[in-house]
């Protein structure tokens, strides 16, 4: 038996997010389908972490044990072959059998896009949210550095209870690029709570919008509690952008 | 009365193509039926030219006359909130009665989008066609260098009987780029025949695969007949990137 790893991307778009769930679709049932056409085994693969319904990939990570001998580039072709066009196996690689896709995970990267202009083009619609009114980048900019560093962000999750452990997570890394009209919000952790980077996108958002003064982080992170003050932005504008082991 | 000029784009996976038909939604009828539903007036809309299913428009072209007292601001803000996402109006303008989006073009320029490497990625998978196979690039460059100038293109085109006038056309320029993996076939031209594009990006990639010599051009546009030889290529990686009067 080998233990493999695989980087995914994915368009989430036509799918009720990563995991396998009733009455919708998701990225891992169809993988785990594909494996099982080309192994005839019952296997099960573990990701990085979930990612809700809607939300993208550029680099998602997977792992799980394979019983049949094929060679990695045969069996990267073959899942390719029988995965839809919106779900693409990049690499198929050997790891050590201790090896595991969501608790060696050192960094994940997480990126949101927004279109800060009047139209939001037809080759964008699925992978950006549109925002009017012109956002103020420096309150943004200012807003996001109080988010670095160690904290209980229960305020900036749609719900605490889902979490076994705690809700303090550390921000290695958040950076506003603005290119043109999209601005990119990229946030870098070791392990977000869920909704996480979202609520944090909603909440630049409205900071950008001059609907929240841009000195209110510490004020809310400190709070310890989710409140309508913070909105969850559309899932279509996320993606997983990054995992590092 | 006006005549009102609208700059169009679309992404075109989800029509059978610009012009109003039968069992399949187009983009034509979209815009009209949003007209209709802000006028009240049966307006037509006429565009630079047909595109044909699956083929999308960075910058589409069209006219119609209006009655109706609107600013062109409230136009384009109407239209943009009935239209689907997926069609988008960047531009209302008012022109001269006698300005005609087809009859007066200048220029259209389209370009096809091809990637060149393994695995086509899910945010590609409708706006590139997939070539595993490394491409002569060199020996598309010369191909693709007969064909500009004026010459009888019925060698490219899908059915050359569709055209009431002559299937002489002028290619001003073509040219070839290399952007990493994906290399672009753009093309320029007042006016292009059916399929013709999508002809030319068959053709090319064929003599890029070595399928065909690079200096087999001048032949097939001599022969003045579509033969098997020029394969049409799928609508999915072509633009009408622009539209000059």
């Amino acid at each position: 038996m080998r233990r493999l790893r695989i980087n995914i991307s994915y368009d989430g778009s036509n799918y009720g997010g990563w995991q396998i769930q009733p009455n919708r679709d998701s990225i891992q049932s169809q993988i785990e389908n594909a494996l099982n056409t080309i192994t005839n085994e019952p296997i099960r693969i573990h990701a990085s972490g979930r990612t809700d319904a809607g939300v993208h990939a550029r680099k998602q990570v997977a792992h799980f044990d394979i019983e049949k001998t094929i060679t990695n580039k045969k069996l990267k072709y073959g899942l390719n072959s029988l995965l839809p066009p919106d779900i693409r196996i990049n690499n198929v690689m050997d790891v050590p059998k201790g090896f595991h896709a969501r608790f060696d995970v050192k960094e994940k990267e997480y990126r949101y896009f927004i279109y800060n202009g009047r139209i939001l083009s037809p080759f964008d619609r699925q992978y950006k949210l549109l925002i009017k009114k012109k956002l103020d980048i420096p309150a943004i900019k200012e807003a996001a550095s109080f988010l670095t560093g160690k904290h209980d962000f229960s305020a900036f999750t749609a719900n605490a209870r889902r979490e076994v452990d705690s809700t303090v997570r550390e921000i290695t890394d958040i950076q506003i690029i603005q290119n043109g009209n999209t601005i990119v919000i990229s946030a870098k952790s070791k392990g977000f709570l869920y909704k996480m980077v979202r609520s944090i996108a909603g909440y630049l958002i409205r900071v950008g919008l001059h609907e929240l003064p841009s000195n209110s982080t510490a004020e809310i992170l400190q709070s310890r509690c989710r409140s309508e003050v913070v909105k969850t932005a559309p899932a279509k504008g996320l993606f997983l952008w990054n995992v590092k082991y």
